[in-house]
């Protein structure tokens, strides 16, 4: 345990508001922490001597030492007892009391006093607005919810408390049970990175998961989240995936929308498992809380009903993981084994008339076999199949094999005694062949993401103080629009740009072509004018003796499209051999969850039309980078599909990461866009930069 | 009730081979019949007077009239069975006896018999190897199961007899009633389509589903499908989606796998609903069985727990439905009725302190708004709320304003007995917000089922006989490959093609040249020379006056590349002005089961590594060729994207019509490719030809 113990296993509780009065949270609360808290329960309140037989005490500095501190009192009062809190030394405090940001005005002043007081005296405080804690090795229910957890090693977080108390009912009943259970509620002090780290480090929590509407930093949450799955999974509801949910996650917790595309690169990046739905994330954690990691991506399926192993080997392919290939030797064994009529491949059905015996022989070789690294095993009722005893076999087969193996014993009310014996053996039965095979893939996910190694971004030897420079300029223009001009940030950064200048008069522009080989490029430069094609503004094949009456063309085009254009100037660029080249954008923009986040794709139809990019959260290493380009669809064109020649991919990852590395050296830039990065099979160019910057702050 | 009213709704079914021996199945149909069926059951089998207390007979034309006889004697005995059977003239048969096709050998000589016995007698038979049938309004269980259906408005068809007993336990105790229920087995006379047929003349069926792992004629399949999806919701899993599943599937049933994408667009194009796993089924089947049509997509969402609300809106974010944008007037009365801390906007959150009389209000103002077509009631469990009570304001609402409502009242057991008593007003309730959505989105899809006008394809006015001429030529060839000399046959068709010919000689290639405005394209025209490209078999932009030198030319690369390569000609073309028109290609394959598959994409790229493309079984009229153009990923740059002059979609649309009519019309094509199909501003141009034709039949 780490910082948070008081918070989980705590010695004494005090109930800050306690009372007896029918229907009253602080009633609710202290009757929840009587049945069942190992510890010592203090009530507080001023009024009281007594409350439900417990000795009450006026104030927490006239009460005995206490752990933790559960705050229940009317809110107009509540900052004042939190003071009284942390005057008497306690550290750990749940708010349960709700009124605060989630109003507005008032609310919101109280919100901010909370999180000072908790500044003030280092204070651990869950709340406000929570429905509490729960803690079942020491019995402690610090919730004013109608249920207990039962004890177990999944740890539960949720910004919901509805979605708490909707959840323990069924998974009593499914016989699903918990470590710890916080409700975070407004999050003012200590939101899901603190617990993340908090249960990655308790030997008792194998798998943390959590329901969140936000992630209040994300580039916090993605550090410790990746330090955390490195041990222990963690399944996450992120809600607010659609346009419609984020409006609705916004207007019930009052979160800021980070945009979903930053989430779902966020949580991949830190390894976290997302489900969608309740379902999912308790089958997902039901596969991850009680089973041996699997040893490869082989599955196989053992079956007495060829319909619904079918099903299963669908779901199968429709996973990460695929049918296991036999051995000549399995195949053997089960042809020997099994009748005449059975099916010895993957999926093994051992047809109608199978019992434990057969079911045991198929699944023992199937396990036995080196390409299968886990089993499903699918049951029709029949006549001659036992359940009871086909859970024995299985439970027996997994231990013997220490592979995963999950079940989908079909046919309801009679599968319920075997499916409680399976899961004090930690092997989850599920309803369904795709949902046990999703158990199954859950599992496999996790294994690839705690045996992954995700190097540390590159630190390129880079140009800062110019690039700083260049920023400045910006600054002192106060204009937060920057353009072609800004080019040497690039350079500054390592990153190719072509030969060439901006200049600004015509026999410079000409000294400069003269300088570059072959034909230029010339471009009219101003911050005004975006579509420097559409007016004219670009030409292109120019040269070196029409370089002076281009220039002198270009600036009056500008000037006749708008008279009163900021004109910095004309680029002249050395003219690129583009035939055998591919466009693409990176580019980057900031999150308000996650920071920055970059994006890369292939130029013009492909980003815009397609839609086909790939982003991540920054900065990344080589290996992320890597993965963006190969992860669009069109990245076959990059490899040199139909005949073209491969372009230059290694200089493509490396320009994406000095391009993290300079959006994470400097805050300022807001949003950036190289385009096109042009890439060939010789290297890389970036041909044109746009970048919003922050003119406040630098 | 249709031409199987017999099977369904018999008075006397004979059990051929009955028994009262224990543990055969003989026996276990016998007891199923017994026990609940309200007609006779007479038992045949010439060694006993009496089985299981019934008078039993020698032979059936021994007995009294039999409407049905379920055969379950021994393979090698079972076609002479039958045969007695048709000759006492009973026309419906359910076979039970294993054996058949799926053994292989005497087996498939065996199903054979049957094929030719049903046909002489015109017999309707249900199997062989089937489970058997079940009818619930007469009490009728003629399967070998160790369940009895509940009686409800679902016919179930299945493939695979171990789904059947595995849905049947689960759905009995979710109190899930059927009306039908088959047993297909191997489909040696009825298949899928006969049910379909049947249970859509039904007027007691009121959702049709089905397990498949096959469709045995999937032109049949769709037409009919089509029909009986204006009145009847059909809801399918069909497995083997995968190439692991379909390769399962065929080793199970021997099914001979359509690809999938055949299957996609053969049931999409029919109207049915298709699911993925049996929880899918039912979650949709049970929202189709009981609930009235939405009146539009607009959906309400009231709860008492905001997080549950906000996973819900995504739920109908990631569906084909919306939330409802309330009008002031439901916003005002919402207001009204509500606590200031609810959220009055959708999804209503009436807050933890919700009462039913709360989320009556809430749930009458949301269904009278007339933006509100649908509604999902989410419920998370409280001290205040009575689910008991919910659900009878739920079924009072629902039936009130005749407008689907679904629930999703969390926490386990405490939901169970308001779930049977919404059950039997038809209001599903589900587990998981996502899943309450689905069902409702379910709803939804077969609305617009039933309500599409799908036009009859359109029959142009072309050249037949001309057709059959070139493709005879063909035949006579002998060659099954055709290229750019059969563009004819797309001029028969009305496609257009550029102006040219297929000339022999130098002097010809000038004439034709000459009688062309400006340049001309010239291809080698060779079937052994497919990628004419790669050995500088295409000219472009040949002048008149090169034409004959560049004749020469390329019949000289031609032999010079493959001396016994068949030389047709040479290709004399128009050359198209390419710069603003799309390549397109349209194509078509025949699918084992569906028949002619047609494809369109965008060239190049979008085909080959984009994979964006959109298929349709053939044949099709303007709605659905125009679907296909739209449902492309790349449409919009056709359309006339980043600033291109829109191409001429209709003519897209119209010659993917003409090909669908060639290749309905000819059989004998087997395979075709149009590509490219150039798509510019004032029309299209197939510029390139590709067939394959089967040589054996025309």
């Amino acid at each position: 345990m780490g910082r948070l113990s008081d918070l989980f296993a705590p010695e004494t509780v005090a109930v800050v508001g306690a009372t007896d009065r029918e229907g009253a949270v602080g009633r609710a609360i202290l009757e929840n922490l009587r049945d069942g808290f190992a510890g010592e329960v203090v009530p507080i309140n001023p009024n009281r001597d007594e409350v439900l037989g417990l000795e009450c005490y006026r104030d927490v500095q006239a009460a005995p030492p206490i752990d933790l501190a559960v705050v229940v009192v009317p809110p107009t009062i509540v900052i004042d007892a939190i003071e009284d809190v942390a005057e008497a030394g306690i550290d750990d405090v749940v708010v349960i009391t709700a009124g605060f940001a989630e109003t507005g005005g008032e609310g919101a002043k109280r919100e901010r006093q909370l999180r000072e007081l908790a500044a003030e005296y280092d204070l651990n405080v869950v709340g406000p607005n929570s429905l509490g804690v729960m803690s079942t090795p020491n019995g402690m229910n610090a919730t004013f919810g109608p249920e207990n957890a039962l004890e177990g090693s999944i740890s539960f977080m949720s910004q919901s408390g509805a979605f708490i108390t909707a959840v323990l009912d069924w998974a009593n009943e499914q016989g699903i049970g918990f470590q710890d259970v916080v409700s975070l509620g407004n999050k003012t002090v200590l939101d899901e990175t603190d617990f993340v780290r908090e249960w990655g480090e308790d030997a008792d929590t194998d798998v943390i998961i959590g329901y969140l509407e936000d992630i209040d930093d994300g580039q916090a949450f993605l550090r410790t989240a990746r330090e955390v799955t490195d041990d222990t999974p963690i399944v996450l509801v992120k809600s607010g995936r659609t346009d419609a949910g984020a409006q609705a996650a916004s207007s019930h917790t009052g979160a800021i929308a980070g945009s979903e595309r930053a989430y779902e690169a966020g949580l991949e990046q830190a390894g976290v498992i997302r489900a969608t739905s309740v379902q999912e994330l308790f089958d997902y954690a039901r596969a991850l809380s009680g089973l041996p990691q699997p040893d490869g991506d082989g599955v196989a399926v053992v079956t007495n009903a060829g319909g619904p192993g079918v099903l299963t080997t669908d779901a199968v392919g429709d996973s990460s993981l695929r049918m296991a290939d036999f051995t000549d030797e399995t195949i053997d064994a089960l042809a020997e084994a099994m009748p005449d009529e059975a099916n010895v491949y993957n999926p093994i059905d051992a047809i109608g008339d199978a019992d434990v015996e057969r079911f045991r022989e198929a699944l023992d070789t199937a396990l036995d076999d080196p390409n299968v690294g886990s089993a499903v095993v699918v049951s029709a009722p029949t006549a001659v199949l036992e359940y009871d005893k086909l859970a024995e076999v299985v439970i027996e087969k997994r231990e013997e094999h220490d592979k995963p193996v999950v079940t989908c014993l079909m046919g309801g009310e009679r599968a319920r005694a075997a499916e409680e014996v399976l899961r004090e053996f930690g092997i989850p039965n599920y309803f369904d062949p795709s949902r046990a095979v999703a158990g199954l893939d859950a599992l496999a996910r996790y294994c690839d993401v705690s045996e992954r190694t995700i190097g540390e971004p590159t630190t390129f030897d880079v140009d800062r103080e110019r690039a700083r420079e260049i920023l400045e300029r910006a600054h002192d223009r106060e204009d937060n629009r920057l353009g072609v001009e800004s080019m040497a940030l690039l350079d500054a950064y390592g990153i190719p740009t072509p030969d060439g200048e901006i200049v600004d008069d015509p026999d410079r522009a000409r000294d400069v072509a003269e300088s570059i080989e072959g034909d230029v490029v010339m471009k009219i430069v101003s911050p005004d004018i975006s579509h420097k094609s559409d007016i004219g503004g670009v030409k292109i094949g120019v040269a070196d003796d029409d370089v002076y009456d281009a220039y002198e063309d270009l600036v009056a085009r500008a000037r006749n499209y708008q008279p009163d254009a900021t004109v910095l100037g004309v680029q002249v660029q050395e003219q690129l051999d583009l035939e055998s080249a591919t466009e693409t954008i990176v580019g980057m923009n900031r999150d308000p969850q996650f920071g920055p986040l970059l994006l890369f794709g292939l130029g013009g139809i492909f980003v815009e039309i397609l839609e086909d990019t790939a982003v991540r959260v920054a900065p990344i290493g080589e290996d992320e980078a890597r993965e963006m380009v190969d992860e669009i669809q069109a990245a076959p064109l990059l490899r040199g599909a139909r005949g073209r020649e491969p372009a230059d991919v290694d200089g493509v990852v490396e320009t994406i990461q000095r391009l993290s590395q300079l959006v994470s050296d400097f805050p300022s830039i807001l949003e950036l866009d190289v385009n096109p990065l042009v890439a060939g099979p010789d290297g890389v160019q970036a041909i044109d930069l746009r970048l919003t910057v922050d003119t406040d702050e630098l």
